[in-house]
């Protein structure tokens, strides 16, 4: 039983390092996307800080980095467990919220929308684009390793409750 | 002791009643938002149908709507409640994810973005922007309410515990 709980552990300990590697790489790699590019005469170049939306993607992302960094050295029986539960959930909308920002201006960036007379501009920053593309891979693993542990540790504190009393 | 109990159930009835208000009204005014213009010769039609984000800003507000409704008439007693925590949380993470797609494109639109020569649309159809604000709005109010319901859940489960053994 003993040994059980200690793989349990274990495992807890491996996906919240998982996820603070994710977060990690999601903010170092929109971070250092930029590319030039010229169309015609007109020179520009594309990079993080010129699109808010992504610019709240690295906000967000390294928030939830600072957190799940601070959170590996919580001890194992420190009472702050108990409300990680709470914690865990805000900064999972967080993340949540920053990454679905972010998906929906790189769908325009890929796909523009001809309605609004916006064009796409990967075919002009293509490395930029992919760079971004991998950003917002890294965040949906995260994302998925938080509502793993989210839906986990619900379930351990509504188990025992469910059996006992329906 | 009997009667605190009763009005936190009122009260807990009345925010799900809110926040089902919140979803069906934000899906009614984002739905119905469409806006003719004419800018030069050239004619078009702003819509939500035009644009990904706020196709997902409805499917999803839409999704948890249903869902808020099918709540209302759970009864008090039943087992399936102890399981709502985990499914407002998938709800909520729905609610947030398709909000903020929609604001971030909202955003484009109002003010658009120079870097990637993608034009504001709010000048041309106002009547239409004021239309997606006020979906958002209604949007936000409702990702407010299923925070508070979720947190409450999540402390009341855990308050117990925490008092037991820290």
């Amino acid at each position: 039983m003993e040994s059980i709980t200690k793989a349990r552990k274990i495992c807890h300990l491996l996906l919240r390092f998982l996820a603070f590697g994710a977060t990690l790489s999601a903010v170092i790699v929109m971070a250092t996307s930029h590319e030039k590019a010229s169309v015609l005469v007109f020179q520009f170049e594309a990079k993080y800080t010129n699109t808010p939306a992504f610019k709240y993607f690295v906000i967000g992302n390294s928030l939830v980095t600072v957190y799940g960094f601070l959170v590996l050295f919580l001890p194992p029986e420190s009472f702050l467990w108990r409300l990680a539960v709470a914690t865990d959930l805000v900064f999972t909308m967080l993340l949540v919220s920053s990454i679905s920002a972010a998906l929906a201006i790189a769908q325009v960036g890929k796909k523009g929308n001809s309605h609004a007379a916006w064009l796409p501009i990967c075919n002009s920053v293509p490395k930029f684009c992919n760079q971004v593309t991998g950003a917002l891979v890294a965040g949906a693993i995260a994302v998925i390793i938080y509502m793993i542990l989210l839906l986990n540790s619900i379930h351990r504190v509504l188990d025992p409750l469910i059996l006992r009393k329906c």
